[in-house]
């Protein structure tokens, strides 16, 4: 396992100094995750990341690579060495479940320990479950907007290489059928497709021995992309080649309403009636609304998918809300700066649901957790005294995932669905 | 090295297997790397990943656990999967210099060998380079907007863990200061700097406790966070543990050029007129325009860096431009869909100066490089028959990128620093 412990801000680290040197750095602590507002009004995000959060906590340890890095660089002092090449969480993590929903101030993650011991992962855990739950909200509307059609994943070409596969499962939590992405079918079990490019027709000396060659390889049901040259051309070529068994067409190009009406047409006239049709071409989830009326079968998405179509972070923020005093009490911190306080204390957090619908998002401050009559309770153990629950990780965790955020999506207002900007569909009451 | 090979669209490889099975997977094929267009009308855009293409390239290899899984999963036929098992790039990639600058059509990267070679390199060489550059043309408005006042980098929890650190490069290359993270500290030689958090602030019992550790650890010379309660306060505390040795102060919220003037004033009215002021908090190109006025010694840029300034990817694509006939001559080829036409042939890049400042892109189409009197070579070999030039690539190939960058937007007319949306700074010029 490569270590993730440098993948960390700099400041992380001379705090831990600084507070090992005067002592605090001892002091219980409580963290806590949570978003001041969703970005771009929207009505309600998707939490992902969990899972790699806790293999990322796992692999948080400081060996001699590390260590001799930051000896060398004078980052901090010996005495700081020492406690980190000792490092291993052994605190608490608790949080919603990945795939859940989450509104403004809903406590996602919350990691007890010592103030050194969870300083220090704030960088890592923020790059994770940001990244992610930007993802997988922009995947969430895309799914909702194409209904009953399925999304396939495309977006790696346009995304760093390694951000490439946690979309692909973001994506895939949140309601996607599959990826083009190799990586993230072996890692994560996310289902994996592909068509071709227009470099496999350009390869050829004509499109139909290019279509031969695919329907050679990959049997009828492949699906052909037809916008190389001349798309109705294509069409014919293709049908001429297998007849009605042709599997699907891909179109990556051109005025997607109209172009897609004329394709069916003429796959109808020729015969060719359960050929499907599947459109790429930077969708988003308006795009991909705009298409409800044309006989489209199933949708790719890339770009806009990989960067959060226009919101590439989940504006997370890593905040300290609770510590001890010098005599072991727990007091509850906030900073005060007007646009970015805080809520101090240790937060639980329901969804309370009337006919099971949604209605509120209840965030109760309280040492250990309350009842709440009604309603769902959203806060579960994910790491206890340092043992992980490995029921979240892995590619069962993200088959969990999905299946939760298909059940909890469900349980929506109808509000929610708006593509347009506006309130969260649910309203947080802070208890 | 761990195995890239995976990092890629289903599609390549399944393209791959048919093009082995009808015998035109070995014909000769030149792929090019090129953008249509520019972003957000920039004026001009900036090459990032360069170096972590080759290092890419170099670990593409398919060992037994991506070989098994491909199997297992039926991706490819057994004779595709031997063909993989003995892969390794044999053939020559050109380019521009890491750090050049770019505009429409601008053939950034050139891979020539066989078509099989060359298809299943596609998405994990778009995916850098695009993410990359996104970040290093951001990353350059940031500069340009900031004159003379230093930048640092501190996205990282703002992205994908792995993309913090080649965004950390990235914005490096463009010429940032600085980074707070430690990964591109100790992988691509980024200096690393930091502060400290508001949590430091509240784990102490006050906001004196809290500036007293953070000073005996770090020195007079450390930059103090002033905004967890009220900022006036904090600086007379501030000055009045360490006199006007203090080394800076940082600000994270608030109207900034009115809370930055207050500051400096006091600053000042306390004697501490060398204490440094620096700002952050969701600053992007036109915020730190916006601050010129002001008393700011330095910034720090985050969220809007890591997101590519509204632009994360960079919208490079990787296109089959010439590939060889039956008889063996090569053949210029390109698609003819109307908005995604490309331009055949193998290119050239040269960039014409006058008295020293650029005025055009010219791009001639050539089997071998010509001579163009004047103007200087933008293409330079990177991997010579496989073999990689280490020129460019670990720590030496980022300092070069950044001195090579450095010097080439200072060629730039004076229109290419205009923040607003418009043209290329120069045009680009297909001969």
């Amino acid at each position: 396992m490569t270590s993730t412990a440098l993948l960390t801000d700099r400041y992380e680290l001379t705090m831990l100094d600084a507070a090992l040197r005067d002592g605090t750095a001892l002091r219980p602590s409580v963290f806590e995750v949570f978003s001041r507002r969703l970005s771009g009004g929207r009505r309600y995000g998707v939490l992902a990341g969990t899972g790699r959060v806790l293999d990322a906590v796992e692999a948080f340890r400081f060996g001699d690579t590390e260590l001799d890095w930051l000896r060398t660089e004078g980052v901090v002092s010996s005495r700081t060495l020492d406690w980190l090449a000792d490092y291993r969480f052994s605190g608490s993590i608790s949080g919603y479940r990945e795939g859940e929903l989450y509104f403004p101030s809903s406590p996602v993650l919350t990691v007890e320990g010592t103030f050194a011991e969870g300083v220090i992962l704030e960088t890592l855990i923020l790059s994770i479950l940001n990244a992610d739950s930007a993802i997988a909200t922009a995947a969430a509307r895309m799914v909702s907007a194409a209904g009953e059609r399925p999304l396939a994943e495309m977006g790696s070409r346009r995304t760093h290489e390694q951000a490439a596969v946690s979309s692909s499962r973001a994506a895939w939590i949140a309601g996607f059928s599959a990826t083009s992405n190799l990586e993230a079918g072996r890692t994560w079990g996310v289902p994996t497709m592909g068509t071709a490019a227009h470099a496999f027709t350009l390869l050829h000396d004509s499109e139909e021995e290019a279509f031969r060659a695919q329907i050679d390889a990959m049997g009828a049901g492949t699906t052909l992309l037809v916008d190389t040259y001349d798309v109705m051309a294509a069409i014919e070529t293709a049908v001429r080649l297998v007849g009605r068994d042709l599997g699907a067409v891909r179109i990556d190009s051109g005025d997607l309403p109209v172009v897609v009406k004329a394709v069916r047409d003429r796959l109808d006239e020729l015969g060719a009636t359960s050929t499907r049709i599947t459109v790429t071409n930077d969708l988003d989830e308006y795009a991909i609304a705009a298409l409800a009326a044309s006989p489209v079968d199933s949708y790719g998405a890339g770009t806009r998918l990989v960067g959060g179509s226009g919101h590439p972070t989940a504006g997370f923020v890593y905040k300290l809300v609770e510590r001890a005093d010098v005599d072991g009490s727990m007091r509850p911190v906030a900073k005060k700066s007007v646009e970015k306080a805080g809520n101090a204390g240790r937060k639980w957090a329901f969804r309370l649901l009337e006919d099971g619908v949604a209605i509120q998002e209840r965030i109760v401050v309280a040492d250990a957790e309350p009842e709440v009559a009604g309603a769902r309770d959203l806060v579960v153990p994910l790491v206890v005294d340092g043992r992980i629950d490995p029921a979240f990780t892995g590619t069962a965790g993200v088959r969990a995932a999905r299946e939760h955020h298909a059940r909890v999506v469900a349980e929506l207002p109808q509000v929610a669905m708006r593509l347009s900007g506006g309130d969260p569909a649910i309203p947080t009451v802070l208890a």
